[in-house]
This record gives structure tokens, C-alpha cells and sequence, in this order.
């Protein structure tokens, strides 16, 4: 029987989500505690696998498993054993052509980030920071020349593994909240969605996204580093302190939760927020 | 001079606010890093002691200095000598009348809680937890019965030095938040205003207003509670993992940020939300 678990944790403590001889990494926690409640060893696949110190809202892993449970009891028994910063969020059995990675239709990130004069401490290693203003109809106007299939190549990792640097960037909203009364002080939280993202291509993103919001990149900036497809030209790679795995999308033919399942009515290419 | 300081902390790794051998409190590290800055010691006093694991919003601390700097210089200058998780917010020259304590005309608190069948993580530490569905009407109703001036004896912990027993609660508000389309996961906010509060008040509080948005005991039983005005009554002290010292408010003729003001024009008893 295959069993799709959706994951969620803080990244601050691990070196990322796959498996590493230092046993510190996301992966490694949750298969030895499912290895643990199913009493026979656990291997699991997931959707995406994150950075050192990126946070998951809702992952989604797969493994494959002999053992009769019903799934809230794989949820409640696994947390158990699962540090105080992991929790599996939901259990659902799925047929053996599901697979999290392959299967998954569209991935979301989320990137959270404090603009304030002061550092943040409330919140250390879980936003990102821009001691200075940034304008967001700049980075607006430059978000849009990202949306839509393109070669990402500016924004992608040198260890990056993916086959091709081609991903089709569907949705980039940038919202603006908790505004302090002078204006100073706020959280902005970037939402991006596409087919597939690369290695670090997010933070590279975030990057010339915030240089632009600063003032010191016009947004047209962004087609030019998009189109140069040369990581050189690019804004050093950001803070991985803000950025959250919001998760993948599915067919709702695989009758997974609805949050991790694909709305075709939601507008696929959305640079309007 | 004296000068006044906004500082904000995420309480989970310190043993509290005040001073200790230890040297694990948040006044200690502000200390060590005030009196570096300045190169002499510098000795602080706050206007609410908070509990371990106890989180600050804006807690308000004030010291006297003969050291001309400009308060900004003192934001900046001291964050770079504190541990990532404290940060000053501002600093701001007071009149030596002025006590971060007794100055100050309110206090707020607010007790972040999860309802969930799953335990929290991404958050762990930073939320309280019920794993059970709360009911808003019920824990409102409830609420309403502890507004106004109370000898909240019933809710006091048997180490509180407060002088008296009897306060005064301006303000409870409950409201619920990110509820799930079967309402079975959501946050609330537990907002709480005094004119002071005694010794693990709001997490006596917070026990009994749990125990009756469970369906435990009806909301009648907060009187019996309030007027048994025995510790032995109340339910047990709920988690500090969910408690945010929002801040003590000040009359505005002290001229502090307008967070730390006193809004006369707001309601002081609301028990409506």
C-alpha cells in the first residue's frame, strides 16, 4: 500500500530535508520515526526537497508499506516520535501510480520577508530582512517579465540537478501587510507558484527582486538578467530564513486533502496582486 | 538621562526576564550588550516581568546614562551586541519622572492557541495547543464574568509578589483566525488588557477559559472560580508556549511611540468580541 503524508516543519535546525550521513536533515527524522511506529525500516520520496534552513507548511512525502493502519493512526503514532519542530499533518492512502515528486502538477513557495530599520528577533530564522524600503510597484513590474516558460539559467544553482532550466513561473504575488503608520515598518510576502522551481531559484529571485525594490535596479533590470541566462549577472542568492515550501499541487483525481490538490479555476497566470 | 527602550524577544530559549546567575535572561543579555555598548554597566528595569519561554512584543525597559548618543545610535549600536532572538525596536529620552513600571496606565498580553488534531511545529514553542474543538460563544460568555475590578486571587501563582490581589480586567477578546473549510483547525487569539496582572494570571486564565471552550465546565463556572478566590478551584496553569507580553501602555504626554501609548478614546471594558 502506498501512503501520501503532507509534513510540516521549521528548517532552522536541519540541514535541509534529504537524507545526509549527519542524520540532521528533515528526511532522516521522519523515517525514523515512521521506521519506528511501523517497526520495520521506512524510506520515503518527497515533492521538494528543501534548502538547509527553509521551513515546510505542507510537504508532501510518499512511501510504500505492508502495514495496516488507519492514516490518522500512521499521523498520531509518527508524531510521537517526531521532534518537537516536525509533525506529519494528514495520512492518505493513494494508488501505486501516485508519486509526490512525478505526480505533482505545480509548487508553491512562499518567501516572508521583515521591512523594518531593526533586525528581526521575534522571529530570527524564519523572514528575511530589508532594512530598507522597498517599492512594490517596482517589484511588481518586474515580477511580471518573469511570469510565463522561461529559461531560468540566471536564477538557478551551479549544483542545481534539474534535467532542464526551462520551468513555467505561473503566479508571483506580492502582498504588503501589518503596515506601521508611518510606513516604515511591514511585512511583504512574495507567493510564487510554477510547474517546477530550481535549485535556489527562488532566493536567487528574491534577490533581484528586492534589488529592484530598493531603487538600485530599474524593473526592466529583470528581463536583461532573465535573458543573459548567466548567474553572474545576477543579485547574490538571499536569506533562506523566509522561505517556506507552501507545497505541491495534484489532480484531484488522486482525492488528496484539498489544500494539496490543484484548482483549475484558480487563474493559472496571475501577476496582478 | 533617562531613556526608554521598546524591546521584542521570542522567549523559548531564556529562563525568563529577570536577572539570574544563570545569565540566561533576556535582561541579562540586554544588559551585557547595553553596558558594551556604552563601556560602562548599565542597569535596567522593565514594566512586566515575563515568565520563561514568555515571548515579548514590546516589552519597555528604562536606564539612565550620562552617554550623549542619538537614540537611534542606541537601537542600532545595541542590537549588534544581542543575540539574534532580542532586538531593541526603539529608544526614546524620557524625563527622570518616568518608570517603565509604575508609569505605565495598562498592560497587554496575548496567548496565541492552535486547535488541532495535529500538535504544532513550524510554530512549536510559539502557540499553545488543543487538540480539541473550542467553542467561541462558550469561552466568551465565560470571559465576560472576569471584566472589571476582581480579586483574582483564584488566578494568582503561589510565588506572585504583587502587593494586592485585586485588578482590574479592561479587556478580553477572543477572536479566531485561518479556520480550515471543516473548522476543524484554526487559531485563536486570547488579546488580554489590566491595569496590572498577577503571577501567571492569563496562564491560570487561559487554563479555565480552555477548559470551558471544551465543553468541561459552562461558562458559569468562571464566577464560582473568581469568587472561590482559591488557587485550588481553577484548572491548571495552560503552557507558556502561546504568550506574547504585547506591552505596556503609557499616558502620551510621556511622548513615547504611539504603540506604547494609552488611547483614552479606546473602550476600556470590551467584553464584545
Amino acid at each position: 500500500m502506498r501512503l501520501a503524508l503532507g509534513v510540516r516543519y521549521n528548517g532552522q535546525a536541519y540541514q535541509g530535508w534529504q537524507s545526509q550521513l549527519s542524520r540532521q536533515t528533515v528526511q532522516d527524522k521522519l523515517e525514523a520515526a515512521l521506521s519506528r511506529f511501523a517497526a520495520r525500516p521506512v524510506t520515503t520520496l518527497c515533492a521538494g526537497r528543501t534548502d538547509a534552513g527553509v521551513h515546510g507548511l505542507m510537504q508532501v512525502a510518499h512511501f510504500d508499506t505492508d502495514i495496516e493502519r488507519t492514516p490518522f493512526s500512521w499521523v498520531r503514532g509518527t508524531n510521537r516520535y517526531l521532534p518537537a519542530d516536525i509533525a506529519i499533518q494528514w495520512a492518505h492512502p493513494v494508488p501505486d501510480a501516485f508519486h509526490c515528486r512525478a505526480s505533482a502538477v505545480s509548487r508553491r513557495y512562499r518567501y516572508e520577508l521583515s521591512q523594518s530599520p531593526v533586525r528581526p528577533s521575534l522571529d530570527a530564522g524564519r523572514v528575511g530582512w530589508s532594512m530598507r524600503r522597498l517599492d512594490g510597484h517596482a517589484m511588481r513590474a518586474a515580477a511580471l517579465l518573469l511570469l510565463g516558460e522561461h529559461d531560468f539559467t540566471s536564477f538557478r544553482a551551479s549544483a542545481c540537478q534539474a534535467k532542464s532550466p526551462v520551468k513555467t513561473l505561473r503566479r508571483i504575488a506580492i502582498t504588503q501587510h501589518d503596515i506601521s503608520p508611518d510606513g516604515e515598518r511591514c511585512r511583504w510576502y512574495f507567493d510564487f507558484e510554477a510547474d517546477a522551481f530550481l535549485h535556489h531559484m527562488i532566493r536567487n529571485l528574491m534577490g533581484c527582486l528586492v534589488r529592484v525594490g530598493q531603487g538600485d535596479a530599474p524593473p526592466e533590470w529583470m528581463a536583461e538578467v532573465l535573458a543573459a541566462r548567466s548567474r553572474k549577472v545576477a543579485a547574490p542568492t538571499f536569506s533562506a530564513d523566509g522561505l517556506y515550501f507552501v507545497g505541491p499541487l495534484y489532480d484531484a483525481a488522486w482525492g488528496l486533502p484539498l489544500e494539496a490538490t490543484w484548482q483549475s479555476e484558480a487563474a493559472p497566470y496571475d501577476g496582478s496582486a
